[in-house]
């Protein structure tokens, strides 16, 4: 393999073999290929694009550069599911114990937060004491005792992942579907699941802003998936607003203890149960109807909630302790209120993204401190009347936080209004 | 500027401001831009392309990033010829002493041989003595002095183009035609001359494969430095043989040295009256027939040979020694023979610059030697009758040397022959 000769074929568009681009990424994770030859590969990639047989090439290349799990020691078939980020996107706390109580091992290696995005390790760790590092030992053993984990990627998993990404990030190489597909997959595969479950948002509030290239990535995953000997499949879901009623930290883990206990959280108790649904029919190759029924019970007995309970003890998580959390003295409160009446036509996820990270609930930079209380809470939905003076978010914060009125203001600016009612809008945008 | 909105930019296909490109080009050269970011853009330009105002932006930012040279205190308009480089391209040997003794001042920066061209500084160097390294302040004097002289770039002229393109050429990202301008440009402009000349060849044996492509480099050169405030044309000319009979370093300045003192060289002769008179007729804006009229003059009247002799002495160089260099006793030549009878269809220039290569004449890497006296003499050219056995090249090469039967061998491939006479093919293929 000579890197140049790799440069000029993907610069004019030829496809590479599946040897070149394992080696091209071997000898990238050992340091071989200088970042200069990297990047210039990548920024061709984002030009000239990838046919499926070299995203998978490009795929399997960065899952051998690290280690790869191995669940077949357990009783019970594996699963996990994978969000592409959303605002207010609780769902991974939800489904993977909710798919655990249906007799599944969720082994689920999540991300942290950065920008509008937040990370479900993030969220996990405002939970006193849940350890979202875990060794993968550690790993292991939760999952065989509770039926579910969720820790972060350590660093053996794919670290030629790891080292493309970081170089990504600063070469304006991030938005090529084949190197999306790659990294996602790559850590999926290594993570060693059976079955795999992807939920790829769409809209103002994702990463894929249109229907058509939601549907490119899905699409990609699910065949990468599928080639790789896994069973696999995909829905798009909309990300014009936020995901159920809490955007922060400690405030979507409250949501999620609400709906894994059996409360119906507009939109995430649906979407909830749909992947949890996949996940078990696919694993258990049974019909998606029963599976649907499954779930639902699973969620209505209490023994998803259970699982959870179960795995943040396990982890070193104290729920009790959690649950005094809203008490904290430090802690302030701010409602917003509506300035005139109308329908709610829009409230747009990127806004309040924005909101919730000025109230210190995110990162700007991966060094930032998070506060695990700060969020926002919304009060109205889409669809929604409203009368002038009525509240329609909460604000929470730090008292000494001076960012409160530039997030009420972000939030109010959020909150679109009509006279007439707007149009029903889907959750599920398409399945693959 | 933040450098990853202008690699998002570009690799969106969107215009980045004159200014953007300005700042990323001088912090790329003070090593405020890593290389991986740099090779991103590169690449992303070669996917993308530039507007004519981007490609004119990046060429002033790479002018500015060194020394600009003037010329303003001599008595006479200053001009330049610059080629993208050709198999037996000794051109400029010819043309900027032709034109100086037509009352030019040609300052003249070029460059050295690598792969199937051979440099001009090169070819130089295989007078004894001759220093084609000559500092800023001697290259003005001899200019001064005898109204041309031939150097390689210094170190102090467009340190930013050397740097992106000793980066370019490990990154896959050499055939952008913007690059490529932005290359050749900023440095022709930062040389300083009044009147630039480009001949942009074109065929097998020439960077630019396709008319297409070289029509595209020469408007581009042209309109570019028109838009810097110089007089400038472009001629598209024919490199799919060899141009002359000689390829090789010393060959080819004993090539040249027939030319300037009027002996008629095919094609050789016609292109060089044909450029220098391109100069004049710019630089003193006179009609291009009375030129080519003076030009033809001063080679008949030794007046050509006279300034290229007088330079050569300037820098060093003793032309009785070059003359007895041919008596070299470790130099053997070698008779190539045809075959087989017929008309010369072809004489490929690519292939016979791999012969003389592999005689010695030229380098694989930028640190190989070279040997002055290597090369391949033709004694056939297109449309000519041959009978079998009758001598169609010499080779000339080191008494040690084993390359001679594949070089020979090389040389016979080059030459392919046909029943009937092979059409015409014109010298110049278009003008700009």
């Amino acid at each position: 393999m000579i890197v140049k000769q790799l440069l000029d074929a993907k610069r004019e568009g030829r496809e590479l073999s599946a040897d070149d681009i394992r080696a091209l990424i071997a000898a990238y994770a050992k340091g071989e290929v200088p970042d200069y030859q990297m990047s210039a590969f990548a920024m061709a990639v984002c030009c000239r694009g990838m046919s499926a047989a070299e995203i998978f090439a490009l795929t399997d290349a960065m899952r051998l550069s690290g280690a790869c799990l191995d669940w077949s020691d357990l009783d019970r078939p594996s699963a996990d599911k994978h969000s592409t980020g959303g605002v207010g996107d609780k769902l991974s706390m939800i489904i993977q114990p909710l798919a655990a109580a249906c007799s599944l091992a969720v082994p689920s290696l999540t991300g942290r937060g950065l920008g509008h995005t937040g990370g479900t390790a993030d969220k996990l760790e405002s939970i006193p004491g849940y350890n979202a590092s875990l060794a993968l030992s550690d790993f292991h053993r939760v999952v065989a005792q509770c039926g579910v984990s969720m820790t972060v990627q350590t660093p053996e998993i794919c670290p030629a992942d790891k080292k493309l990404y970081a170089l990504r990030d600063v070469t304006g190489t991030v938005p090529s579907i084949p190197l999306i597909v790659a990294s996602i997959l790559s850590k999926k595969l290594a993570e060693g699941a059976g079955t795999l479950v992807f939920d790829v948002k769409c809209g103002r509030g994702a990463f894929m802003q249109t229907l058509d290239d939601a549907k490119a990535l899905a699409t990609a995953l699910v065949s990468g998936a599928k080639a790789a000997g896994r069973r696999a499949a995909a829905l798009v879901t909309a990300m014009d607003e936020p995901l159920g009623w809490k955007v922060g930290n400690a405030l979507e883990i409250q949501e999620s203890i609400d709906a894994l206990k059996g409360v119906d959280i507009p939109v995430v108790t649906e979407l909830s149960v749909e992947f949890a649904a996949l996940m078990v029919a696919l694993a258990k190759d049974c019909p998606i109807d029963s599976a649907r029924v499954e779930c639902r019970a699973r969620l209505a007995d209490g023994s998803a909630y259970r699982c959870f309970a179960e795995m943040v003890r396990l982890q070193g998580g104290d729920l009790a302790a959690f649950a005094r959390l809203k008490d904290d003295p430090e802690l302030v409160v701010q409602t917003v209120t509506a300035t005139c009446g109308g329908f709610v036509a829009e409230i747009d996820a990127r806004a309040v993204a924005e909101a919730a990270l000025v109230l210190g609930a995110g990162r700007t930079q991966l060094t930032d401190e998070i506060d695990p209380l700060a969020g926002v809470e919304l009060l109205v939905r889409r669809g929604m009347v409203l009368q002038p003076g009525q509240p329609i978010a909460r604000l929470y914060a730090k008292k000494k936080a001076t960012c409160l009125p530039m997030a009420a203001e972000t939030v109010m600016s959020a909150i679109s209004q009509t006279e007439t009612p707007p149009a029903e809008k889907p959750s599920i945008l398409a399945q693959f």
